[in-house]
């Protein structure tokens, strides 16, 4: 909020109290976290298909929110990166969330495939031994080499994922003449053991990114990263895909339908 | 990495080029977010119950990295608040992130009942015009009063998320009186309706918390959050609770199990 804002709105109050200020602020800043939650509820499901935002008096109007409110709340979506205002034009759609399903277990390739293609860069591909957590978790012992892979994964050419990948090295050494660049390890993991994938036990967590991170997923310094720890199964029940994912927050939402049973 | 380190490094080893060097850089920054990753796991996991990490020497011999990548890794899981380090004690385990499940529909004080007491501070409650948005989702027509309820929750003491729920107002009005500081919302519905709640709709992102939000939760400024937006529905598929909750990133994890087959 610039300086006249704050001005303007104690012009003809009298004598505010320091107090009062701040508990005006405080409104303020939470009306604008409310707002922006609607607005963000709306651009990520789609809500604005002309990729504009509509004028801030129509928004005030609409949600029943001061001016200065809207603005602050258009303020924190152009922080996260959704929005930006143009001169002449407004306040534009800029980032697209991409939603990956939480009810179903599939690859990148084919969750987004409505979306774009997907593409893969391998930084990093070869046997390592296992260390002792990837060992107990892929059901080898400790030592014994795994298939280690690195890629940085894009969706229309923009950095999307950077995923870390362990595989058994007998399932391993088949991926390792095959086109990781433009097909997802899941779809390649069924054909070479003839069997479907079962289920995957899943962990999710919002990270600040690491400079390095970062600078792989061309995001900012301290980026929110959504971490997807996934240890996905064959039909059969054999552990067989251990990954750490780094989703780029801007980029990705998860969505999925919870039941009160289980 | 200090300067002197990055010093000792190229000692003794000639000539070394810019490129190099840059590769080395990154190859180090790879494996030591490769070990991160692994350690965060058996962090998240209990692994390490006494509350101290092994010997940095100790971690170089078990996961085959050099003493130098040990420390960046345990650097990023300090970056990240997990762990600190404590002269004459070594790397310890600073804080916990709860499991929040993903396979069934709780209230937090249900789903963290053995991890501790759940507290909710009650910032904002009352009737509000239903913006259009939220209208739609609760199926009251716009401008209609639901119920607005702020809250900051904490989990013993320690704040944990700030929820922004709606509710039609026909429950509404039952929970204006009810004991919100101590009880989850989801266990006041299924009180008033005497149904049980049936399903949700969820939505996770990772966003990097404004500069309000981080203060009222406590955490750093951008600090990454793990944003749920959810509509749960009672049995009888009426919708009667929408909530947008931010989650602190380094206080929680959500887990579940994906199939393969929906």
């Amino acid at each position: 909020m610039p300086p006249s804002d704050r001005i303007r709105d104690h012009a003809g109050q009298g004598a505010t109290t320091v107090a009062a200020h701040r508990a005006r602020r405080r409104l303020r800043a939470d009306q604008a976290r409310q707002l922006a939650d609607l607005l963000r509820h709306q651009l990520l499901a789609g809500g604005f298909p002309d990729g504009t935002l509509p004028h801030e008096t129509t928004l005030a109007t609409d949600y029943r929110a001061t001016r200065n409110t809207v603005r602050q709340a258009l303020d924190l979506l152009r922080a996260e990166g959704l929005v930006d205002r143009l001169p002449g034009v407004g306040t534009v759609v800029v980032a697209r969330k991409y939603p990956h399903g939480l009810d179903c277990l599939m690859g990148l390739a084919e969750t987004l495939r409505e979306h774009g293609r997907v593409t893969n860069e391998v930084r990093t591909m070869g046997p390592a031994p296992a260390p002792a957590p990837v060992a107990e978790r892929l059901q080898v012992k400790p030592g014994t080499d795994v298939l280690y892979i690195e890629r940085l994964r894009r969706l229309g050419g923009l950095p999307l994922s950077l995923d870390l990948t362990y595989i058994p090295l007998d399932l391993g050494t088949a991926l390792l003449g095959a086109d990781l660049e433009n097909t997802d390890v899941f779809r390649l993991l069924e054909t070479i053991t003839g069997q479907r994938l079962g289920h995957a036990a899943i962990t999710l967590e919002a990270v600040n990114a690491d400079t390095h991170s970062a600078a792989v997923l061309e995001a900012p310094h301290g980026a929110a990263v959504l971490m997807l720890e996934r240890l996905t199964h064959l039909a059969d029940g054999r552990p067989v895909d251990l990954e750490f994912i780094r989703f780029r927050g801007d980029r990705i939402t998860m969505s999925g339908l919870l039941h009160r049973s289980a």
